[in-house]
């Protein structure tokens, strides 16, 4: 028999990993991949994480998006305690399939970042005032974007 | 004199990362942090990278995006070879303050993937229609938001 297994999840010989189209997510040396996670329809930036092979496997099956905690050292389905759990409308791969992309609904109470904010990243940059380039921040509302309006 | 250098890049005895509003990145054991790059017109994720200080420092400081290039090992002007520079309209930082996000203007042809891809997200994940749950790739015009029609 043919081992096909072996044969699907590796480059083959005069292929490019950014022409391929088959999904070959490549993990790296701590067997993690960085996703990031955007709301379907504002398109802004809600989260950023990490899946290893199994938390990408199961948002896969599940349509719920999966990401392994390493602070926590185990597997995470987003929103298994607070009811937000993030339904996955698309997964894109970037050209060197190191990255993955989620666009997501957020369910629940439509928040995604533990601080109870709908987005991880609610503060801006802003400069200082003085002569420097040393940045302050600030709670800012998220993007809209152009042509959104 | 007081050493307020050191005390401005530090967390104080009861701040808590999530809510100050002092800018202290937080960068990882291997000096570098993720980077997320969003067209501000579109808000499609264009491309992930990361940074060492000196490529946040050099974006802050001149308003175009640099990164830290772990390939070549070195700091790395996006576009500075194509001329496709990223023009940096808005920085975000998350929670924690070890992920950037940029918001950008694409120069030059507008493209902002190697590939010469408007992103380098131009793949998303379809069923490869058994019975299992792999994945294949097809390419795929990047996402319009709701809400952008």
């Amino acid at each position: 028999m043919t081992d096909t297994s072996k044969s699907s999840t590796e480059l083959r010989p005069g292929e490019a990993i950014e022409e391929i189209l088959r999904f070959l997510p490549k993990f790296g040396s701590d067997g993690l991949i960085p996703a990031i996670v955007t709301d379907v329809k504002s398109g802004n930036v809600l989260m950023f994480a990490h899946m290893n092979e199994a938390a990408l496997g199961k948002t896969i099956a599940t349509g719920f998006a999966h990401f392994w905690s390493r602070s926590r050292g185990k597997l995470w389905k987003k929103g298994e305690e607070s009811g937000n759990l993030l339904s996955v409308r698309e997964v894109r791969t970037d050209c060197d399939q190191d990255v993955i992309w989620l666009l997501v609904d957020v369910g629940g109470a439509g928040v995604a970042c533990h601080t109870g904010a709908t987005s991880c990243f609610y503060r801006r940059l802003v400069p200082t005032g003085d002569a420097s380039h040393d940045m302050n921040l600030e709670i800012a509302a998220l993007p809209r974007h152009a042509g959104c309006g």
